[in-house]
Formats: structure tokens, sequence, C-alpha cells
């Protein structure tokens, strides 16, 4: 495992690179305060497991160019999703990976901005990426169309939405699902499958990267829920029994603590089976999918 | 002129059966109100502007093709800044194309989702329209990475949140200027490139377009200026006199109504000039560039 995190920490390294090229790139002439708000969002600290995910599939699947700014686009996606997730009218958090949150420094009308266009340039460096990498046009549309479908109405925007709407209201775990497909699930599966498409991965292997990429996505999820029970507000950088706190709906409140923790280890197993399959369960796709539920924060 | 006065007719029905096409294509699986929310801001009355722009400058440069879908993407986008403008944390409005606003009808989260989701959404749009046209995937590329542009940081998002900004305290000509060029000029002149684009005209026209989009952009923001002070909200179907009441700075406050439209008319002239010397200069765009400033509403 030591060689695989070794891998990740340089992964890791890479992404945060190629966020700073993009902020130097597309930021230097936004308006101030967006453009200070995104790079403030871009360059915190993050796990990067998005981006760790679409290197780690592009590897699997033969790629062996630098996919760091293919897997720096998604984790502009999802830097946005954080942006709008702490603001006054969704979360209302203060604090996100161990700093204050992006309006508490940038005010809310920033923040807002910042999230928003965050979308547009995320396709802008999808699409960079992908051109870097030598994909053909149409390998380059289908990765843009797929973060952007991802990032949609049907995938997180329409999860985030779901979210708010249940906050204080019970949900059953069907519906709790659903949420986290759309919200948590659908960007962490088009951070796999575009990482195979990538490297050209075959529809059969695409398809296993969805399946591994949807179910890792849910147990990710599952493990967030259990961590704002079990994790300190020091170790999450964020705070922590903020569900509680707004009464959502969570998985150890439906299936206990333990039950839950059952659950994502399942939907790992079943992750790494359909990788397995066809051949694309590498030690750093099966690291990822542990570490998902094994991480402190 | 009743020629072109047809063409637009046909133009702004072909537009909305598009607009309502990418509704029954996209929107069937996305949760509700979410959904319903973009639906209803997709399908309102309007001008349809910048659709017919890029009708008008794809027919100029030569396409021969059906543009309504491309043309409906573009205006994916400019609905999308319409939901978000109107929210209490922008402009505050309750009525808009004579029907009350989407957060009146929908509540502000579902109206700032389907806001959100629109940027996505319209990247798969215009994707779908290019690819329908059979242009090639560079191009298609192209387009969508042309709308992302003009939608993002340094464009439409960002100039709203300069426009933000600007409320409430007074700004000069060239402050004014570059909120406007970023807030409606850069849609404007997409619009007019992308039309170009999709019809493979050369740099040179390219340039041209641009050229003309950012003048008439600018020209169409100084005539909304000035109908926001003539016009009454009946004629607008949106709250007349909103400027004054935020405390805006407009065109009229700092060149007086006459001096606004003057300049507005010579703007006209300069866009009208720059399609000329490339022989793009039809009676459909020059049609577009004044009825930009002798609309009524």
């Amino acid at each position: 495992m030591s060689d695989v995190r070794a891998r990740y920490a340089l992964g890791h390294a890479t992404i945060n690179q190629a966020l700073g090229r993009f902020a130097d790139r597309h930021l230097l002439q936004v308006a101030e305060p967006v453009g200070e708000a995104i790079r403030y969002s871009l360059l915190g600290e993050g796990k990067r497991m998005r981006g760790l995910l679409v290197l780690s599939a592009y590897h699997a699947a033969g790629g062996t160019g630098d996919a760091a700014e293919l897997a720096a686009a998604i984790e502009v996606v999802h830097a946005y999703s954080l942006v709008h997730d702490d603001l006054p009218c969704m979360d209302d958090d203060d604090m996100r990976r161990g700093r204050p949150t992006v309006h508490r420094v940038f005010g809310i009308a920033a923040a807002t901005a910042a999230g928003l266009a965050m979308v547009p340039l995320a396709a802008l460096c999808a699409a960079e990426a992908a051109r870097s990498l030598a994909l053909d046009d149409a390998t380059i549309g289908a990765i843009v169309g797929e973060l952007m479908q991802a990032s949609g109405a049907g995938g997180m925007i329409g999860g985030q939405l779901l979210d708010l709407h249940g906050e204080g209201r019970p949900l059953g775990l069907s519906e709790l699902e659903q949420i986290h497909r759309a919200k948590t699930g659908a960007l962490i599966m088009a951070a796999a499958t575009i990482g195979g498409r990538a490297a050209g991965a075959s529809a059969t292997r695409l398809q296993a990267l969805a399946q591994y990429g949807a179910a890792v996505g849910l147990a990710f999820q599952i493990a967030d829920d259990v961590l704002d029970v079990t994790a300190t507000t020091d170790q999450l950088g964020k705070t922590a029994g903020r569900d509680l706190a707004l009464r959502k709906s969570t998985y150890p409140a439906l299936l206990g603590v333990d039950g839950a923790k059952t659950r994502a280890a399942a939907l790992i197993l079943e992750g790494c089976r359909a990788l397995d399959e066809v051949g694309l369960l590498t030690p750093a796709m099966e690291g990822i999918a542990r570490l998902t539920v094994e991480r402190t924060s």
C-alpha cells in the first residue's frame, strides 16, 4: 500500500499545481473579488479524492500522459459545490478545510458569483486539459459533456436542491440514496469514467468504471455522514455535527453507525468487483475505494 | 424591412420550438421543482434577440442548415441570467416578460438551483446543436468554449457581480461600460461569433462579428437603461423604474436620455460598418442592430 500512497501524494501535488495554473491562466482578468474568491476556493487544502480518481482510472485504463489538468478540472466542479454548499441559504457553514468558508472571507455575493463562474470555468479547463492530452475532438467533447451532465440539474446541482428540501423532514433510505447518488455520486462517477475515457477505455470498461464510481460515490457519502457524527471539528476541518443541527436525514440515523459502515463496506466491495471483472482493479483503484470509507476527515 | 421581419418571426418560432425540445429532452429526469422552474424560464415569452442574432450571423456567413437549436442554446444562458438577476439578492424583481419571476412561482432555492443548472445545460445543448449541424468536432469545441467563456467570470457572471457592486454608488462612464460589456455584451458578442463560426466564417469575418457584437451589445444595454426611464411596466413586461429605485448608475443618468440615444445610435453605426467591410452586412444583421435601439420593450 505504501507505493500507492506515494503515488497519491504525487498525484495530489500535481493536481494542486494544475489548479494553480488554471487560476493563473483564467482568473487574472476576472473582476475582484470574484477572481480572488475562486482562487481561494480552488487552492484550499483538499483531499483531491475526485482528481486522484481521474488519475487512477486513467492509468488503470492504460493512459500514459499527464492527466493532472484533467483531474484538476473535476476538482473545479467539486470546489464550486463546496462554495455553494457552505452558503447561508444552504448549509450555512463558517469553516471548510480548516479555513473560513469563501463567503465568510469574500461576502455572500462574491461567493455566489464565484461558485456560478466555476461551472463554465471547469468546462473550459476540462477541454484544455483533454486537448493537452492530444485526445481527438470527439473524446474531448464527450469528456466536457460528461462533466457538464454530472454538474447539472440531473446531477450535482439537482442533488443539492433535493438535499436542501430534505432538511428538517424525515427521509427514507431510498430517498436519501437518490439525493446522494445525484449530489455526490454523479461527480465521483464522472471522475472514474472521464479518466477511463481519456485513456481510450472500451465501452465495457467505461460501464464498469461507472458502476465502480456510483458505488464508491455512495460509500463516500455514507462515510461523510458517519464522520459528521464520530469525528471532531478539528479532524474534519469543518464543523462537525452539522447534520444533526440541520436536522438532516443521514445513513447513521437510519442504519446506525455500524449499519452504515457495513453498507459502505459492501458498496466498496461491489465497486471493486465491477472493476476486477474487466481487469481495471489496480492497487490505486482499490486503494481509493478503501480510503473513501477509512478516512478520518 | 418586411421580409426581414417575416424572417425574424420565423426564427423566433423555430427558436421557441427548439427550446421546447431541449426541455423535453433534458428536463424529464430532473427533480421537481427544478425541472419545472427551468422549463418555465426557458419557455416564457422573450424577444429571442440573441438567438435571432445567431441565426442571422449564421446565414450572413453563408450557413445553409437549421441553426435553431444553436440559437436556442444561447437563449438558455440568457434565460439563466434573467432568473438570477431577478432574485431577491440581486435586482429583487417580481415580474419578467409579463409573468411572475421564477422565484415568485417556484421559490428562491428552486430558482437558484434552476439558474445554476442552466449553464451546464446550455453547454450540453450547444454541443448537441453543433453536432446536428454536422460541424467538425474542433468547431463544436470552439463553440461550446466560446459560450462558456461568455457565461463565466470574465463575462456574464462577472458582470452581474460588478453590477451588484455598482448599486447605490455613482459610477463613471468607463466603469459602467466595463460592467455592461461583461454583463450584456459578452453573450451578445458570442451570439454573433458563434453564428459565424457555425457557418465556417474566416478569422477576419469572426473578428468583424465580434466587433459588431460588442458594439450592438453595448447599444442594447444603453437602450435598456433608456427604456427603464421612458417605458411603462406594461410595455416592458417587467417593473419599470427599477434602476432609479435600486440607485443604479445608468447611461441616461450620465448622458441624459438624448445623449444616451445618440451614443447607442453611434454604436449601431460602428457595428454595422465593421460588418460591411467584410461583406456580412445583410438586411437581417442591420435590422437586428436597429431593433436593439428602436424597440419599445
